[in-house]
């Protein structure tokens, strides 16, 4: 950590600063330039993640040098983190492709998107039975009952799911049902929840929040492994920017600097990154081209009567057409689907 | 709601169109042009709150006429919601300050902060005893102690508080301590919590989400209407934006917009707003004169020692000079602090 | 267009905003609804580009319906244009890589690049003599001895060139050197530029701004078209946003999108849309599998010590390992490079 | 500025980077921490203007330490520049407010904003004869015409006046007639035309960029004051965001940040940064509240019939009616308008 000091201090108000910085167990180094005084924190600055220096005297401003979250990191662990479900392994040569509805409707729904998907190379089903809505007045998900429909799509083409969890009260039962976690973008931040998956033994797909630097994302990551649960997916879904002909703006430069920053493997939605289906095959062919480990794709069998994005729905025939280019250009890069 | 067709439809697609928007109870009524043909659906267009319409065949686009929300616009209530809380009257001529740390640390630095801000003028005491951290290394807060100190604190002074609850499994505590329930900028679209605090008889105050639009700000209040507790107040926060010199872009357009929308009472939080105790006095005058119902504003005895946000927390002295600054403005435009 | 009138006019204010919309030469239909009344006015809504009838008296709000836009639109326009500069064909099956410098420095440091990307596989180069710099302190480019660098480095190698003009006082001398004009993010908006462009029988690339939208950066290409030049070919840069891992954001939704609303090539530059070196082999990648017509990529034989740009640039030897996996991908997606 | 460098390089590689810092005249300064060793490099880093040091074998990243501008800053010049125009002193206690239409569309329109203003005690008049239009398709203004109608305004209300320069073909015609050039938002970086402007005797207000930091701005400010022309007024004008229910969001923080980072006067645009007439007389307040130097208001007298940002255009009577509110607010503080 650099402390950037105020031009004209006094010597003692240098020395309290120095005092204050090897307080927490690091050491001072100056360097005294011609306009400014320079002061090296040296040690493990995550010991003032309060960061309390920017306020105090004579100081004019901090810059971080250390990454502030250390087990999600590369520089932590090498070697990618490979998570195991049911067989399948994400975050190795293969790409997987998690498909399937937006929300939960019926149990005839989610069979007329789970087959089709799984016909078409799909490994993982999505959907959701707990729904965040912008509007209160909005379909809600059917809870429980629509865990039970996924469960019995699972039985039925032996896909395993994934689906959202909103509220830690509701831990216990998405736990009972699902294989994997998802933790939405309005939730990424919200602690508590991170800190209580944190604890379970079971994988955890952590989305972007809608305006989270990567920084930001890494440390709800970092929150989620510092319980003990290492078993952590990433997923980029898309910024909010003042862009207005898609939904949101899918930040797929965030695939590569994930990738470099930590080991865990990273997906790509395109369905909640841009909002309209028609983009959803442009975008999840450049977000496997930048290095994604994985998709999330949104596929309804009737967009146009479903309770929730419709818009950004692929049927399940433009689904199978897409799934043929992505092992094309998966093969070109030398990775498989 | 205005359903834009795409060129080219046949009479019998136009038909499928007209009929599903008469299936959810609307009017449909036909306007041909030249190169675009469109629908006007009229009728309570809030039945449509799924939009499903955007995905039907023929359909090019969708624009919403009316408001997504009731309960807390202007059409609804024209007369200004005044909260009372302890004898005050929140939404009225009186502009009300509420000040006091970030975070409660402890007994004492609570009244450190409260007895100041009394005898400046502040007329509630906030402070966090929950506190949201981005990184899990940071101080999490004192929880219940918290709580109590703050209730000290109350006693001592007689200030009223307000303080943040971040999960529904702590609502029972906080409400048993607190005068004013906050629900933060990142818990502005956990739905659960908000339909948990709906449930309460005791005013809530809504921060806006970091990256959440005015529409957008105005559902989640309206979650909270929708089950029943009325007495929410509006907080702009700051956005977020590509501006570094601050923590966030603090939009005070906002205001007068909410004002306009809305008749809840509506709040600007320099501190958050800024990021820096320097710009925390013209963005509080500047509030004011935009036309906000009272500010939030972090004080600190030590912020050099603050275990968190000590970089925008006033000292009790500037804070002092402030709100004499603020009660002149406040009496050229006709209200009073 | 969409007229939503405030609620409760009487019938002559409503006749007002009729005869207004009139006046234009559209004809104005109403419908009437529970809350609104809505006016849709048929005919060319472009006459009313300066969308006066906003301030108009009992207006709440105008809902544009057509695009602003027509020459540059598929809607004008079908097919793809084709560009030909010296037997290249720009926006047709073969993508194309324009390599080169940031800078021109001197006729060696062209070269030193021109040479490698040629055999890589480029079919133009691209070099900056006229350079926007943020500060008045840093190099501003060698201006004319430059173009001539350039055109050297065209003789040995045969590439046809790409460079920039800032300033239409110096349109002349671009003219007399370049292949195709290019117009930089800075100055998408710089209207006498454009205009000045727009009268020329030479291609121009327009590149987008840097918070412009898809709308608006039509609307430029629109000010060249419609003096004449049709020959425009766009390019996607990235997008300012709050991250700061990037140095911009790049939008890559932007190509598919482009490419539906325009007949236009779509380029993309993923050298200043992410600014880090490590970043452009993925996102290049990224941006023919999104679909991009062509890519404009930095090379410099030394980026430690270029004078522009160093961090964005690639060494030859990692553009050529590029070049082959872009090739790789391009034919997996039916196209060629 | 502060040189970070890679983990695990040999002294030889370190020697190297030294080596290349001490180049450009500076000293380096070596700090050995546990995880990173960082280099600080003493001197002018202005020097180091082209930042190649980023791409430099080695680097992990440069942190700057100095501000890159300096003529313009609070550091190079402590007491406020006040500008004299016809015996109008900007920069000092009292506040100016510059009003008039948007576009300057007849000799009589100009009067029938300029006499009311006048009146209502603006002291400069505003009008635009070169217009920036979005669309080709708009009114571009009347050119020299529409100054000689300014300039025919100046003599019969006596107020300066100042209007908008787009070419710097046009600087010549614009020079004779106006008493202050501005420079549009669009047109922040056209560094062409701010070099321009710089060799003139003549004050300069430069608008902020639609999405420009505080540091670019500054940066443009200072190519103007490093040709020699320091009669420079800052004017933030909205910044773009996400939100919609404005035309651009008004960073009013910027004021004073702006005010304590340079010593040039600042002003606020509250017309174009909200785009809605409505928000402009509480966006002037809280403008004024936050320490603005004077005011750019677009005033009308029949906005419905304007040929340009008709919506954001106050009539004559509102005008005058805020006039009054903002001595009000000017007084509470300390100045005088």
């Amino acid at each position: 950590m650099i402390v950037v000091l105020k031009p004209g201090l006094t010597q003692e108000e240098i020395h309290k600063v120095v005092e204050r910085i090897e307080s927490f167990g690091l050491r001072a180094h100056l360097s005294e330039g011609k306009e400014r005084t320079i002061i090296g924190a040296i040690g493990d600055e995550r010991l003032l993640a309060d960061q309390t220096l920017e306020s105090f005297p004579g100081v004019e401003k901090v810059l971080p040098i250390l990454k502030p979250y250390k087990l999600v990191s590369r520089e932590f662990q090498r070697a990618n983190t490979i998570i195991e479900v049911n067989g399948h392994k994400i975050g190795g040569k293969k790409i997987h492709v998690m498909a399937g509805p937006c929300s939960v409707e019926s149990k005839n729904q989610v069979l007329e998107s789970a087959v089709p998907v799984k016909e078409a190379g799909a490994t993982f089903l999505r959907g959701g039975a707990f729904k965040p809505r912008t509007s209160p007045y909005s379909f809600q998900g059917l809870g429980e009952e629509g865990l039970s429909y996924l469960a019995h799509a699972r039985e039925v083409t032996g896909l395993p799911i994934i689906t959202e969890v909103l509220d830690p009260r509701d831990l216990d039962v998405v736990y009972r049902y699902t294989d994997i976690l998802q933790i939405g973008a309005r939730n990424m931040q919200n602690f508590k929840l991170l800190t209580e998956v944190g604890k379970l033994n079971k994988p955890v797909m952590l989305k972007r929040g809608m305006s989270a630097t990567i920084q930001e994302f890494l440390l709800s990551a970092e929150y989620i492994a510092s319980e003990g649960n290492r078993k952590i997916i990433l997923c980029e879904r898309g910024i909010r920017t003042y862009e207005t002909e898609t939904r949101n703006t899918l930040d797929l430069s965030a695939v590569p600097i994930l990738k470099q920053l930590s080991h865990l493997p990273v997906f790509v939605d395109p369905s909640h990154g841009t909002g309209r289906w028609d983009l959803v095959p442009p975008m999840a062919l450049a977000g496997i081209a930048a290095g994604a480990d994985g998709l999330l794709i949104e596929v309804h069998s009737h967009p146009e009567l479903a309770l929730s994005d419709g818009p950004q729905s692929l049927k399940p025939d433009k689904f199978a057409a897409l799934m043929k280019d992505l092992k094309k250009v998966a093969e070109a890069l030398g990775r498989e689907i």
